[in-house]
């Protein structure tokens, strides 16, 4: 999906949300826990509940990999399903990947090849190994890559915020290096909302850049915040929320809930759009 | 595997190689490229050719996953294989992993739980997210976490050397921090080869850590280098090669080749071992 695209999806839908598919068996309503393609079945009556008020969908890889390969035989089903539909999504592979060259075009290839057992539109790399880790990742036409830059968890503090170079820090550093290696219209970035009175330095290095927000809900971070800094003339921003959505409950009405949620968050959304 | 299992098998088999299993159908020999389990009897024959002249065996994730689930299908094969191996090898996830706490625990279980699809002894991961990425791979008795500090490619450089705190560089900041994170009984570090005179400064940080180190061979990097910086008195390195000997030959020797590139390397690895 283009940038473009995605832009028109986001105003066609006032929202920017993004729902995390992070499937837990534990936490999965009773009477699918046991049911052959249970996590599919989850998924799939997830997403007919939020599409409407959605434009991405973020399966995190590990959820699916604690699995073993079954996990990912119910994640191709749902990225299947997901490119069925008339109604189109983002599609984003949390899978925070990441390595020398010639290993993370197999990487690309895995993830983004449309020829491939999944076909997302973007993918998550952690910035650690630098260029070359990274780029093999932005040749494929109408694919992203959303580069890790300020994360959610309390480990951020260990070495995102170090001072390097005159008082920047390194996350500040790996966005403005990263500015070589790709552009706005293939290259987003991953900020947690916990941190969203930091979007003001991010939205200094990367104006125009589409941002992938973690962390409102469960994590504690604030939506209004997050707009406040963090919005551009393009929307700019996928908000994500993963727990706060497909756990709202576990009970037989899992969908209707994960439903009123979304349309909850879609409301507020469209009102920021507004302004 | 212990790290005292670790050490003695280094000494019976006079060897701390590692034979990296990044299996890429189009280098495999012809004659294995069409057949249904191609790279299941490809490794099978590597690790049946090279285990006598070896500890470990890496297979890298991203070649993998690039074959979609059927290539994580070979892979489990692959594993299944080494586990029922009377000679024990010491087996290592190359995956370069990481993310918030609770997802980086669905990883520790999707690679390292014994009764998972995998089972192997160690894991790869990638520092950036800081503490609580890391410290759910510690948590199995007798598994390891390997965290990335000083890879072998160019794109090392963006980040990894960047003076952090004093004259520090970030390389070493990640070292330093994360002996808060676990013990040389559970941690090992990746240094690449191709930075071999960096490992005097590795050495002073982590005198007693096990270090992977790939990037001998393909990548440039000289075995003497690293044994002079690099090897303690419990011999601490991992010395991976994966090109250099999988595809020593594409043809029907492929296996006999590839034994013979090993055998080298563990001869000049036992007379390092005696020094």
């Amino acid at each position: 999906m283009t940038r473009q695209e995605l832009i028109n999806l986001i105003h066609e839908r006032q929202s920017f949300l993004c729902v995390g598919l992070d499937v837990d068996k534990n936490k999965m309503p009773e009477h699918l826990r046991n049911e052959p393609d249970g996590v599919f079945l989850f998924n799939k009556a997830i997403i007919d509940a939020t599409i409407d008020y959605t434009v991405a969908y973020k399966p995190n890889l590990a959820f699916y990999e604690a699995m073993g390969i079954e996990g990912l035989v119910q994640l191709k089903k749902t990225m299947d399903y997901l490119h069925s539909l008339e109604k189109p999504a983002f599609t984003i592979a949390d899978a925070k990947r990441g390595d020398i060259g010639n290993t993370s075009q197999q990487y690309a290839k895995a993830f983004l090849d449309p020829n491939g057992d999944f076909d997302f539109d973007a993918l998550t790399i952690a910035p650690y190994m630098g260029a070359d880790s990274v780029q093999p990742f932005t040749v494929y036409e109408g694919k992203w890559v959303i580069l890790l830059a300020l994360t959610s968890n309390k480990g951020a503090f260990d070495f995102q915020f170090l001072p390097v170079e005159s008082d920047k820090h390194l996350f500040e550093k790996v966005l403005e290096t990263s500015q070589q290696w790709g552009t706005a219209d293939n290259m987003m970035y991953v900020v947690g909302a916990t941190k969203a009175d930091m979007l003001t330095q991010v939205r200094a290095i990367v104006p125009d850049s589409f941002l992938l927000v973690p962390g409102v809900g469960a994590q504690g971070g604030s939506l209004e915040e997050v707009c406040k800094y963090g919005l551009t003339r393009d929307c700019g921003l996928l908000v994500n929320s993963s727990r706060g959505i497909i756990y709202a409950s576990n009970g037989l009405d899992f969908a209707e809930r994960a439903a009123a949620e979304a349309h909850k968050l879609q409301q507020q959304m469209a009102l920021y759009l507004k302004k």
